[in-house]
């Protein structure tokens, strides 16, 4: 499988065989690396070793000490939304410490922790690169893994389940030394995904905020939410996490499978809906207040199914409706400043790689609380 | 069935005969009115003569001139959305002359023009009404007909396809001497709705501005956005307006039907849909600009059958849907202000109320450039 892999680089790794000189990380030298691999769509992981493209001019090099499981590496694995490159290597929840760093480079020195989130690079010219919404570049986005990379022939991406990742420093996060490492990871991801657009719709102390959905992202949005002032209702389908809710600062805790929804009817001035599954869209718009925002950032693994109508928005009129996709790399940076300064960090797991099945499992399950974050370590 | 209709208003009725004189539109007395009714959900009409409550202290009585005909006109006598109470008098597009002035009212004088719209009264005191959003009213809002008045013992109003309506002042709009009264009356329920939800959403000079479906709503929201200096592009299903909509200074007609919506991706600052039918929203969505707008205004006969999906709202991330209903009485009389400032009429086709019925017809089959307005002179 490593020739299979290879296969399609094989021009662009003689290029670079022919004028390197073999040493491990040299400059100019494909990045051996090793990391656990999906071997097909049937959530299986292998250890499985591979190159990364050389540590170039502006990129470093980082050694990595933590990736998170997101939810979405097992849609990914698991071939929910669209048809994968075998063998995968998931993680986009990635921190570590820095080992080598191109000539160019300025924004950190070997030694220093730095993370990868999502996205590895952008076009950088486009309106929304420009100001510095990368995540929405409208040519040429690279994610951090399952994406060809246009900035390097083309090759395949591969995430942070591995020991190392070679990144644009542009596109790596600096990370405090005051970081708690085994927790930050799912900041990356997770963070930054609850983070954005609570900000970004206007967040502000004394409003009514509900987050549908209290896992990984769930309960990322309470803590933003509750250190931001505002008042928080969370709405989740069990009984088992209520307590979590309450010690994360939460006023109200409602379980929708056992709770009335209707004496929340124009509540809220943010809901924001991390649930991962399909779910009656009606009931959230109702229980929103005049010029309240529903954000959606839980993708159903049964995508393309409708589920809202133009006459509950018209009838609820004034109810915003978006999606949000993570952040740009400049809010990601700030996300991760704000989420160490004020201590808000995600609930973690921490496990090994040889655990990966079995975490998937739990997620898939809801076991989770409320993230895993794999001790890269361990490898 | 004028007996059926009284027996509902029996005592308030009575009350008012024991203590008023019987004089024609005196103070305190029930108003006669005649209009034209639908008398069942068969689209047929009738002339059809009922009583209004008194001329209050703080109300006005208005000898109607002109009433418009708006496409919810047609869904309420058809029973589309709901069951109607029969006979129905149509009519939320109202203009006329002020003839009876209640002792309290300060904002209107007979002779004045005035025009009623979408609404008659709201509770005034709850965070919408004391924010001038009486649309959203939370406890009392009392539509132009078909709605149970609260503030008169619940009788069932009737709206505009009358000789006269007895309104509050305060939900009474003022019309210039200089206005084009022909063309007036759907400014009141056309113009609003499409002029608040523009405003709101803080159209600027040089946005792209999309408008889905060019009739009565979509061709006065193409004024509304040239008028405030948008570029703008129409779709529709039909050829036959095509020039219109270039006579009215947009920069682009596109036929759904024939052309290809894929080339304006990622475009629009905000699109104003007014199509009445059920439409693949989706390609709405895709069309928006980062931060972009879709404002629903325009609502399918077919109501709750959901036509957006999640997933397309995060992977077109950040572009927010709303709907948006009329506006409230403050805007209305802005809007109106505006209108008739700037020389913004719909496109209209004078007909007698003996022709209701085919005009009705013709609405549904998208015969109608653009706005019928019925000449209730000729009652």
């Amino acid at each position: 499988m490593i020739m299979t892999f290879a296969m399609g680089l094989t021009m662009n790794y003689a290029q670079h065989e022919s004028v390197h000189h073999g040493h491990a990380h040299a400059h100019g030298e494909r990045v051996k690396a090793k990391g656990m691999a999906a071997m097909n769509n049937s959530g299986k992981f292998a250890p499985y070793e591979f190159t990364r493209h050389e540590v170039g001019d502006n990129d470093i090099l980082i050694e990595i000490m933590y990736s998170g499981i997101c939810h979405s590496d097992i849609h990914h694995v698991y071939e929910d939304w669209k048809t994968e490159v075998y063998p995968l290597v998931p993680g986009h929840e990635i921190v570590g410490r820095v080992i080598q760093t191109g000539k160019n480079v300025t924004k950190f020195k070997v030694g220093d922790y730095a993370g990868v989130g999502c996205l590895v690079n952008s076009c950088r010219e486009c309106r929304y690169c420009e100001a510095n919404e990368e995540q929405y570049c409208e040519t040429a986005r690279v994610l951090t893994y399952g994406s060809s990379n246009v900035f390097h022939d083309g090759e395949m991406t591969q995430g942070g389940y591995a020991d190392n990742i070679v990144v644009d420093e542009d596109f790596a996060i600096s990370i405090p030394e005051n970081a708690d490492m085994e927790k930050v990871a799912p900041l990356l991801c997770a963070g930054i995904t609850t983070y954005s657009p609570l900000l970004h719709v206007g967040l502000k102390s004394g409003d009514k905020v509900g987050v549908a959905g209290f896992g990984g992202l769930g309960h990322m949005a309470v803590q933003y939410a509750v250190a931001m002032g505002a008042e928080v209702t969370v709405f989740d389908i069990t009984e088992d996490k209520r307590q979590f809710a309450f010690d994360m600062g939460v006023s109200n805790y409602v379980n929708v499978n056992t709770e009335e929804l209707d004496e929340w009817r124009n509540t809220f001035n943010i809901i924001i809906s991390t649930v991962p599954a399909n779910y009656e869209v009606k009931a959230y718009v109702n229980m929103l207040a005049i010029d309240g925002n529903l954000i959606f950032v839980g993708l159903p693994a049964n995508r393309d199914v409708p589920n809202i109508d133009i006459a509950t928005l018209i009838f609820q009129g004034r109810r915003n409706l978006f999606g949000s996709q993570i952040g740009g790399i400049k809010e990601t940076q700030e996300m991760l400043d704000y989420s160490v300064a004020n201590n808000i960090y995600p609930m973690v797991e921490i496990i090994e790689p040889c655990r990966i099945e079995q975490a998937y499992k739990d997620v898939i399950d809801g076991k989770v609380h409320f993230r895993y974050v794999i001790d890269m370590s361990k490898l």
